[in-house]
């Protein structure tokens, strides 16, 4: 499959629908929808998942409710099945927490005329400094 | 292809080599090697690139010499083409300039019983707060 060459659009777009579920706490598990039952790995903080199902019940087990999100960066490439990888810079504050900045990389891989989600891995920016 | 279980590792191994040739200013043009000619993308702090030949050309550009480096996370995940994706978080001192955390994130293509760096983004987590 060729290369998408709106892998930038997509890589944008894709990071604002999926916030957009994602920081609305009566919405957030629908984010589930963008994974696929078997094909999709999930890496939260250092703990690896594979499938739709236990996605969702990692997203569930989420105990904060507000987001306040800030990107800073999105970088995308095309990838070589026609998916797109994407990586986002951001910062984040859960309820009352502490603001915090964190990465997290997705890889669309595409179905039909659509993707979803192949690899999520998420990270809090915390340093021991 | 079936997944490469060894992912933790391939990424953990990868990474230490990657910097151990990066951070040496004698030898760090020789990265070009993990490179495909045609087949890599490298997007440097926003500015992207295709090749070998060019990657080798942005690598060469690089004005500092020393490199002080602290790995914070290596985040790997297998692909579904036996190859790897791995996410570093870390820290980094070019000559006497500050200290930066930065993300790295990479995708290992196989080929044969090796891999090439086939995806490459490069940021400096510098955020407007």
């Amino acid at each position: 499959m060729a290369l998408n060459l709106q892998y930038e659009d997509i890589g944008k777009g894709f990071v604002q629908q999926y916030y957009g579920i994602f920081d609305d706490p009566a919405n957030r598990a629908n984010v589930v929808n963008f994974y696929s039952a078997t094909e999709s790995f999930m890496t939260f903080e250092g703990h690896q998942i594979q499938g739709a199902p236990k996605i969702l019940e990692k997203v569930q087990s989420l105990s904060f409710q507000k987001i306040t999100r800030v990107i800073t960066t999105v970088d995308s490439q095309p990838t070589f099945d026609g998916g797109v990888l994407i990586n986002v810079l951001g910062r984040l504050q859960t309820d009352e927490d502490q603001p915090h900045a964190y990465i997290q990389t997705f890889v669309l891989k595409p179905v039909g005329v659509s993707f979803f989600v192949q690899h999520d891995i998420f990270r809090l920016a915390l340093h021991n400094v």
